[in-house]
């Protein structure tokens, strides 16, 4: 036995995953080019920053920062319990949405279970199901990267998975799925199966288009603070299930990850339902902008419910050099990794002077892939 | 087949995890007792908060909390492998300790694995091998309470542990152990064995007192700026450990998890030596005064080498007593869970002004237990 292979070594299951990062940040993109700062339109980062409520709440809450966060959230908690008409024991908070997807795949997704979710969607799910052991089963998604019910349902029954994940609005396509499409859904869907509905970007939806506020014990929705609230760095978010299924995470979630800064940050954003508005306002505007900025150079855009369009610039290759050229140009984007929309990059809604920056480096970018392509 | 049975369920393992709460919150037991504060003495919280400048710079970061922080944490981790001089791939960022802990179990001890740790250490271990179906094996304290590396060591072999556990200084004993003892107790585990080095309270040690901080393929050290840098609330910790152990960790944790202000407030800290040596110094000052009390009290206390210090009050059911009646009495603290120091209550250093009204509750609290002992 050689003296490596007696150091301490991970467990089988950890040691079999590939090594994998779910995203490439902008700070080692910008450390890429010799850059130190990009235009960040990649993440769908709120340019719109959060709630003035929040940062001030925020700014006095830093001196008690020798305090731990309040690890049961009490006071969060009893306002979104408000806002969404369901119990305390209804709800959990963790670090953002990426913390509960990783909850939820441990709690209900063991080593070598399926989990099915539509080819194309949001790629730190299949983070979370690599980590964890288990496998993803994907779904077929329509022309626009959409979900497709009956391929869900397909997937399920030919893998036997015990959870469904769904984002809506989605990421990346931007795609929306009305709540009589999803109520059906839903009723397709054995009653053991969990439905996890991942609606990160559901703030900018109106409310009387999600789905009901009811909770349903076969269905775990997660929300965040970082996209409509625009915290992202403060990570924050929540679930709302049954308690049955909310008490399954307070066996395994980190009793006391939660920053408290972002919990005093998170409960003040609340409270400023005009700033909220505001955002989702200036955000629609950045769309019809994007929207008509790809229409005017002859490329397609996917229609979209959240603060990111997706452009079509051609082929795969196409759009990959399409990142690239953006990035050199000092713009931070991401795309769709898998098709039919993998010819799209994904632009998040910046501020006026954001996007009108965008518009002028996109336009020199696409000559540039447009050229190549013609030669 | 009832319908209840044909909702959604967790896997096996976590359903058959026993419930259990690492730690009842202070905001809870306030509530418990019909008040809003309590004289916070009982997480180990610093009295003496963050430095100036972390808190200056979080002020300063918070209007950009829609930004996602630096997943990689380059520049923290660079001024932290200066500071240690290792590089930069011998050091992982994560919320806490807790979540280095909840990583580390992951990936070095599967279900049915055993982990050696001293009966009547740091709880939250026990709580993450439990969520992640491993088991616990304990070795045997010395009287105070502190560890004994010849019973770490049967204890491995009887079980056939591949990690062990050992803070240093130890909480909740505030034991600590010297660089010799445990470089030979290194020695003595069998090498695929990952000694894994909780240091959450080494910053109130002198650092020639500490191990070397040459880089050992057999151990991971945690370290955290909750304790003596006062940052607890912002949930920001790191790990040192050869490359390939934290190689480990690249593919379970969550790459944008830590806060992004808190980020930016451990750097300013880690520029403010001076500000640590002054809290390192009022600490000490704050374990003589409780040593003093303790003293004057007919009761005994434990040697600490942290920011808390565990006081004598009896049999395991007074210290409970004591426990509550401080909490009547609107003060936190907690106690050991294990012989022999279950008879002690552990107190936090606070402020003079803490102190000094912490040891006129201790003694009302006190003779009323020792009233009751005495019926």
């Amino acid at each position: 036995m050689s003296p490596e292979s007696r150091l301490p070594h991970p467990t089988p299951l950890v040691a079999a995953i590939p090594p994998m990062t779910p995203f490439v940040a902008p700070e080692e993109l910008a450390r890429r080019v010799g850059r130190t700062e990009l235009l960040r339109l990649g993440a769908n980062e709120s340019a719109f920053g959060p709630s003035p409520r929040a940062i001030a709440a925020m700014r006095d809450a830093v001196a008690l920062t020798s305090w731990y966060g309040d690890p049961e959230s009490i006071a969060l908690r009893t306002a979104l319990a408000a806002r969404h008409g369901c119990t305390v024991d209804e709800l959990v908070i963790a670090s953002g949405i990426d913390d509960l997807m990783g909850l939820i795949v441990r709690a209900f997704c063991g080593p070598g279970d399926a989990c099915v979710a539509t080819l194309g969607t949001y790629p730190t799910l299949f983070y979370h199901l690599n980590a964890f052991g288990a496998r993803a089963e994907f779904a077929e998604p329509d022309e626009r990267g959409g979900i497709v019910p009956d391929a869900i349902v397909d997937a399920v029954r030919r893998s036997g998975a015990k959870l469904v994940y769904v984002a809506n609005p989605d990421n990346p396509s931007g795609g929306f799925v009305d709540r009589a499409t999803l109520a059906s859904l839903r009723e397709a869907l054995p009653s053991d199966v969990l439905l996890f509905l991942d609606e990160a970007y559901a703030d900018f939806v109106s409310r009387d288009e999600l789905p009901s506020d009811v909770v349903d014990p076969r269905t775990i929705r997660t929300r965040t603070f970082s996209k409509a609230f625009g915290m992202a760095g403060a990570r924050i978010g929540y679930a709302i299930a049954s308690s049955d299924v909310i008490a399954a995470f307070q066996k395994l979630r980190l009793h006391f990850g939660v920053n408290r800064t972002a919990q005093i940050g998170a409960l003040a954003a609340l409270d400023d339902d005009a700033f909220l508005r505001g955002v989702v306002a200036e955000v629609e505007r950045g769309r019809a902008e994007y929207h008509a900025l790809a229409a005017a150079h002859g490329a397609p855009s996917l229609p979209s419910r959240t603060n990111f369009v997706c452009i079509g610039i051609g082929t795969r290759a196409q759009a990959d050099a399409m990142v690239t050229a953006l990035l050199e140009l000092g713009v931070f984007v991401r795309k769709p990794w898998a098709p039919p929309i993998d010819g799209y990059i994904r632009v998040t809604v910046g501020t006026a002077t954001e996007r009108a920056a965008f518009a002028e480096r996109f336009a020199e970018a696409l000559d540039g892939v447009r050229e190549k392509a013609a030669r």
